[in-house]
This record gives structure tokens, C-alpha cells and sequence, in this order.
């Protein structure tokens, strides 16, 4: 008895130090304590070289540095000028658990996963014979909710292109009724383009919005002009997304009037676009990301249900940037309480492979309607399988949970510090985000930062997100806020 | 002067003896020497369980069979049933060196590979520090003549819908103006779909063609009615691909005719469409693929080309299937004597990951026009680095040459020998088609050949189509057409 007592007095002494261990340690052995500069602007003379160098070859201008990824460790990018930076942006947010984590570095070079690299198979057509099992075991496992169905593929284009033609085709098989043969007119009139075959549906979206850059994705992404101009589009709906006033818990009423206003032009659009392109699905992402970080509430995804459900359309959120844990739930519309599952859910990104969960209702009738070569990549799986271990073994998700809070408390008091340089502090685990006055600002505290190594991302018109590897902990974040009330001292 | 002429006799007979050993030898040590089946059916008993299983998951109903990827090598795929097939297919044609080729398992398995795996960065942002080198010496190292600049994705689908951007970017530039600046309503109309932001102007595509399944490349793919069916198009011209009659050189005038046909309605088309949705560019397979091998002659291609100059719209190549040296050659519109390089070609499948080169004028203005997450992949140019090295190293585009001359004879006397059966042999290198009288044989064909250990694929209403690796040997070749002898023998 006592001896029992004793023994979980350890056990509780031992998860209080884990916990305090998870503040203090490293998640990464190695990694460095803190960032450095030693170049006058970044890009470094290394960097602006291979940039010549890599705009003779393609148009480049996008690059902002080159990494040198044998030094980069755990949440720190090392560039190819040597500068150390600490990474709140990790590739846009594509690495969840930092550059070369011993635990994924192992799991590559088994021969078992050499093998699967080597020998990358046709997935619709001759998969390996472990393929069910790792669907099951890697990506059923950490399935959203109410979701028992998925679909793999390469990125998260190509993921949205999919799951909008599994709406166009589940909602033709419900409108031609699902155990109706097909016309040879259908089969015909497909086969150039014009309807009964290939009708005119459409899927409704969202201004803001940011869901690809293929030429279905696109016709849904509404974020800048330089991702759509010159490009033909369908016409396809655009509704408002809710814009909230910040403080959330100070402005309850103005937002709920916000949501309600945006849910009632859903329905209007779905009217009016009824007799020419009917409403088929609608897509959402849970935050807005490239689009500046807007928040749709849960009542707002509620609602939006609500409408899918009541007009039986299909209800797809896009959980690209959202899914994998940042937001310190698996994927993000775990927040929202929604009384039953959406009926599709998009990913890619921290999954390291593009793909869909969906509801068995929403299952295609015949093989060859959604396939392509290669379905994904098994390649991809093996890193994924290494990520989720890693998430599990260090309890990534409540490791994100803390350091958001750190992080979030700490951006709030900085917006009370400089209310004229930052404000609406928002997100959730560590995907948050907060808005300078102007679009100039914002990018002088982008530039600032990565010349107090830090790297940063923006995003819409004047925003900051932090997209930080799910390793990101509370003494990194200590470190991030540092830097910015530097930045932000010195721009006052 | 003696001993010169020694060396020089003896490196003659060297060369000619390394001719012959290739011929002879196994280009994979440890292959099987023929194919074998064990099981009553393909899918045997284990791959139909697995089945079962995956059909639990997603609409797995195109799979053939489960892949034993520990137990496959060189050009034999073995099953989870332990049947050994001869793989003239090599998943859907992209295996350019067989199942766990030394080399490439070797090249994994370096640390330097393995890092490149690990920390996959977002290479339109922060691309590795060996990155412009990469670009050059592995995928400029084979560009098609002319070509000087290249854009990396990850498939064949985002290759062409990106291909397309870079077609209607470089079009509004010229109608604009290459100098002038961009409007706000440009601005502001595409970012709610509408012209003259985002403008009605289409691509022509040809009745027959695959180009994808994303919804702009699905509105260019007409091969088969289960690829569109449901799917909304964009109204674009099809025009018809020349239709040949065999063997060519007893039909010169009659398919010269139907190039002279076919090159007339593309004008005709463009004209059409030249108010309501101009024509920014012109997308063609070499060799159609899924859509039967259906081949474009050099004329035909030489015209095509001739009305895009003519016409100032862009000439896009689609050799996501032909590329990467199936034919013999690198690329198969290098057959096609073309006065000048097209615009645009894309590539996939065989060269492990998608993109496109492309001439210096096509090159777009602004970063971020043509942009995503990831960009391409590194860790599969790691294997394309490595699947080129063995291309040069066994000197396997004339392999393919010797092999298509083994196996192109051997079809030809086999369509001599049932006429009833098949005919219509055609195509370029290894990559060779035939046609069955139906769709009912071609389908028995397929089946029995599979049952004689070959996995072969079909392509079109009534053809076969052989896509082996470029590891496929004059032995291997006999193989092939022995086992289709003996299938043929059986259905005649």
C-alpha cells in the first residue's frame, strides 16, 4: 500500500517534470539556442548569386533565400550565407516537425522505405500489398471525425480538383437518381464538353478564399489578383466571409451579425445561381489562410452546414493549411462542433501528401471517375507514418496548445504595447496571426524580422501568420515575441 | 603505330562485344529468366482479400492486383500471389528502369538523399542551395533541343494546367501589350471570374486526346466517357487527330490526306472561336496514349506548328507519356524534325516528377504568377538523377531502339500470321500499340496474356498498348511476343 503510493507519487512527479521537460528541453537534440545574423541583408551575397543564377533558368522572384539543408536543425533554417533563422513560417507551412528530425531521418533510411521510394507504383491499379493496412493505420488513424473514406493524392490542388468532381459526380447521380442507367446523350455530350454530360454546376466559395491554382481551384481562389489575372475562370458563386472585429469577447454581437449577414448571401447566391450553374458543393477554409487569416466562427460553419444540409448540397472544407495539428487539434473544424461530419475534408501540406477523407455517401459508383496515374505516393506515407510518431511520442498537439498560449498572450500584449503599428490578434494553437496598420508596415516587420532571425510569413493585405512547426515550444515563442517587440521599439 | 592500331581494333571489338552483351546479359542482375504463374486467376486469392479490403476504404475497383515490391526487379513485377509477370506496362509507363534497380536503391540510400527527403522545402521560396545546379545538370541536361527554360510540379496533370497559365499569361501580355501596365478593372474583374480580368480564351485540344483529370486539363482530355462524365468543361474547340491507315508506307497519300483534313479544321476552329473564346494555344500528344497510341506524323506536327507561328498562338507538346525515352529519343516530337522548338513541352511519369520547359518568350513577368507550396520535389529528381545516369551508363535509348525493332518485326508478322485477330502495329522505340478487331478481344488479350505471365495494358477502344521500362531487352521482347503468340494461337 504504501509502496503503491509511493509509486504514483512518481508517476504523477514524472509527468509533472515531463510537462515541465516538454517547456524546457529541446524537442530536437542540437538545435540551436537562439538565431543569428551575420550577413547585412538577406538575402546574403551566396543567396543574391544562385538567385541570378536560378532566374536565367526560370522566373525566380519569389525566392527569398537558399537554404542550406544539412545545417538547418529542428525549428532553426540555416541559410547558405550561414545565417541561423528561427522558422515561424516553416515552407509555408509544410514542415511539422522541423528540418531534419532524427526520428524521420532514421525512418528514410530503412531499407523498407528506400524500397517503397524506389518502386513507386501505380496506387489505382497495382499497389503494394501493405497499401490498405498503411491507409488504415497512417491516414484512417488520424481521420477526422465521422470520416471513414479517403483518397490520396500528390498535392493540395490536385486534392480540391478531386473532391470537387466526387461532389459534381455524387450530386448528378442524385439528381439523375442513383440507380439510373446513363443516357448515351450524357455519355456524348461529355465527350465535347457541353451538358446534359458536363453540366453546368458550380461550387461556391468565398471572397478571401484560397483553395489552388489549377484552373477549377482557381475559379474558388479569391485572395490576389496575381494568382487569377489572365487566367479564364468558371462562373461560379462568391460569397462574403465573415470579417471580424477583434477583440472576439468584446464585439459578440457585431460578429454574430457578421455571420448571419454572410450565411443570408450563401443562400441568395444559391438561388440565383440555381437556373444556370445550380450550387453543387460549397468550400471553406476553416481560417482563411493566404487570404490574411480570417476566422470563420463555429456558429458560422454551423450555419453553413446547416444551408449544405437543407439544400442538399455537398459541404467540403479545405483543411490544406488548417489540417496536421497547428491549430492544436488534428484538424482545425474540430473546433466548430458541428452536429455531423462535413461531407468532404481536404489535405495536403503538414500531411505531406494531398488527399480527401469523405463520408461513405459521398463515395463514387465506378472505378476510373477519380484516378490518376499515380494516386499519391506512397513515399510520402512512410515520412507521414515517421510524423505522426513523432506527434504522439512528444504530444505534439498539446506542446502547440502552450506555446500558443505563450505566443498569443505575448502578441496580445504587444498590440496593447503598439496599438498604432499592430492589431487583431487572432487563431488558434499556433496558427495565429495579427494585422499592422498597412501593407508597407507589414512588410517592413516581415523584412525587420528575418534581420533578427527571424523568418515570417504574411499574408492578404497586411497581415503576419505564424506557421511554425508543431516542435515550435513555449521558449521559441519567448524568442519570436522578443524579436518582434524589437522590431516593432524600433518602427515606432 | 602498331600497337595503335591494336587498341583501336581492340576497342572496336570492345565496342562490338558490349553490343552484343546487351543483347545477351541482364541490364538487372538476378532477374528472372521468364515469367510464371501459380495462381488460377489474377487476382489470385491474397490480392483479391486485399481488394476486399481496399474497396472498405475508397472505390478501389481499377486495381489489377496487389505488387510484391520487395520480390519485384528489373523488368518482372511480382504479385502478393508470387506470380511473376513480365511487365511491358511498368505502371502505366512510369518505371523508366524496373523494380528496385540497384543504382537507384544505391543513390536512396545515400545520406545526402535522405536529407533531401527529409526537409522538402517550399522551392519557389527557399530552394536548397544546390538547386539551380540540379535544375541544370539533371533536367536542362535533357531539355529538348532549343528549350532553356524549365518549371517543376509534381504530375503530369499540374504540369499542363500550369503549361496553360503560362499560354494565357504570355497571350494578355502580348494583346496588352509586353510593356503596358495592367488596368484596376483587370485587376479587380478577375478576382470575381469575370473578363477582361480573367478572360474568355481557351486552348485547342484534339477528339482522342488525355491530357489530365483537373478541370482545365479534363476540358482538353477526350478519350473515354468515365473520365468526364459529370464534370463541368469550359467551352473550348476539338478538333479531330489525324486517323491513320496501316501500314503507313501502303497508305502515304490517303494519310497525308487526313493531316491536310484534320490541319484544315484546326484553322477552321480557330476562326470559330476567335469572338467568343480565342485560341491561345494548341495542346497535342506526340502519340495520343490513353486514347488508343493514335500517332501524329511529322507533317501533321510541322503543320500545327506552322498555323500556331502563323497565328501567334502558342504550341504546347504534351509528352508526359512519350517523354523521357520510350521512343528512342528523349522526346518523342524530336522524331518530327520541327523547324523550331514549341513553346511549351510537359513532362511526368518517366522523368519521376512534372513540369515544363519552355522557350525564352514564354518565360512569365511577374513571381508568383506561376507558384504553389512545393513546386516539384527534389527527392524525385533525386531519382531521376539517378534514372538518367543508368540511361547513359547502359546506353538505353538505343536499347529501346534494338528492342522496338526486335519487337515492332515481331508484331508485324503476328498481324501477318491473324489477321482476323489484330493489326494496325504502330508507334516509335519500345512504345508500340496494336489493334484488336473489338473491344471483346483486345479485353481477352489483356487477360490471357496476364495469365501467360505478361501484365500488359490497353489503351483506346480496341488497342494494346506496350509501355515497357527502358531496361526491356531483345530477350525480353521474345518473351513477349512468344507468350502473345501463344494467346493469339488460343482465341484464333
Amino acid at each position: 500500500m504504501v509502496l503503491q503510493k509511493a509509486l504514483s507519487s512518481t508517476t504523477l512527479l514524472t509527468s509533472q517534470l515531463r510537462k515541465q521537460c516538454r517547456f524546457l528541453s529541446q524537442l530536437v537534440p542540437g538545435e540551436p539556442s537562439s538565431p543569428s545574423v551575420n550577413t547585412k541583408t538577406i538575402p546574403g551575397p551566396k543567396s543574391q548569386k544562385l538567385m541570378a543564377d536560378m532566374n536565367s533558368i526560370q522566373q525566380a522572384g519569389s525566392v527569398q533565400l537558399f537554404g542550406d539543408y544539412e545545417k538547418s536543425l529542428g525549428n532553426y533554417l540555416v541559410d547558405v550565407d550561414g545565417n541561423v533563422l528561427l522558422d515561424s513560417y516553416t515552407q509555408i507551412s509544410s514542415m511539422p516537425v522541423g528540418y531534419n528530425h532524427p526520428d524521420i531521418l532514421k525512418i528514410l533510411a530503412e531499407p523498407d522505405s528506400i524500397r517503397t521510394l524506389a518502386n513507386r507504383p501505380a496506387l489505382g491499379v497495382f499497389p503494394g500489398g501493405d497499401w490498405p493496412d498503411k491507409l488504415k493505420s497512417v491516414l484512417l488513424n488520424v481521420a477526422p471525425p465521422g470520416l471513414n473514406k479517403v483518397m490520396t493524392m500528390m498535392c493540395g490542388s490536385c486534392s480540391n480538383e478531386n473532391a470537387f468532381k466526387v461532389i459534381f459526380i455524387w450530386y448528378m447521380r442524385k439528381i439523375r437518381g442513383f440507380d439510373k442507367k446513363i443516357s448515351d446523350l450524357d455519355m456524348e455530350s461529355c465527350m465535347i464538353n457541353l451538358p446534359p454530360g458536363s453540366p453546368n454546376l458550380s461550387i461556391l466559395s468565398f471572397k478571401g478564399a484560397f483553395h489552388g491554382r489549377t484552373l477549377g481551384c482557381l475559379t474558388t481562389t479569391h485572395s490576389k489578383p496575381i494568382h487569377k489575372l489572365d487566367i479564364p475562370a468558371f462562373d461560379w458563386p462568391i460569397a462574403h466571409f465573415p470579417q471580424y472585429k477583434y477583440p472576439l469577447s468584446e464585439h459578440v454581437k457585431e460578429n454574430a451579425a457578421e455571420d448571419n449577414k454572410c450565411l443570408a448571401e450563401v443562400e441568395e447566391l444559391i438561388e440565383k445561381y440555381a437556373k444556370k450553374n445550380p450550387v453543387a458543393g460549397v468550400i471553406a477554409e476553416p481560417i482563411q489562410s493566404e487570404g490574411g487569416d480570417n476566422e470563420g466562427s463555429p456558429e458560422f460553419f454551423q450555419g453553413l452546414q446547416k444551408i449544405c444540409k437543407n439544400r442538399g448540397i455537398a459541404f467540403l472544407i479545405d483543411e490544406v493549411q488548417t489540417g496536421g495539428g497547428p491549430t492544436g487539434k488534428m484538424w482545425c473544424h474540430e473546433h466548430f462542433n458541428l452536429p455531423s461530419p462535413p461531407d468532404i475534408v481536404t489535405f495536403s501540406k503538414k500531411m505531406q501528401l494531398g488527399g480527401f477523407y469523405h463520408t461513405n455517401e459521398m463515395m463514387v459508383d465506378k472505378p476510373y471517375r477519380i484516378f490518376n496515374t499515380w494516386m499519391g505516393d506512397p513515399g510520402k506515407l512512410v515520412i507521414l507514418e515517421g510524423v505522426l510518431n513523432v506527434i504522439k511520442k512528444h504530444k505534439l498537439l498539446d506542446n502547440v496548445q502552450e506555446t500558443g498560449d505563450v505566443l498569443k498572450s505575448g502578441l496580445h500584449n504587444l498590440e496593447k504595447k503598439y496599438p498604432d503599428l499592430i492589431n487583431s490578434v487572432r487563431g488558434r494553437g499556433t496558427f495565429l496571426a495579427f494585422n499592422a496598420k498597412n501593407t508597407n508596415l507589414r512588410d517592413s516587420i516581415v523584412t525587420n524580422l528575418k534581420m533578427q532571425g527571424v523568418q515570417s510569413g504574411g499574408c492578404g493585405e497586411m497581415s503576419v501568420r505564424l506557421r511554425p512547426a508543431l516542435i515550435f515550444q513555449p521558449h521559441h515563442a519567448e524568442i519570436f515575441l522578443d524579436k518582434l517587440n524589437n522590431v516593432l521599439s524600433q518602427l515606432k
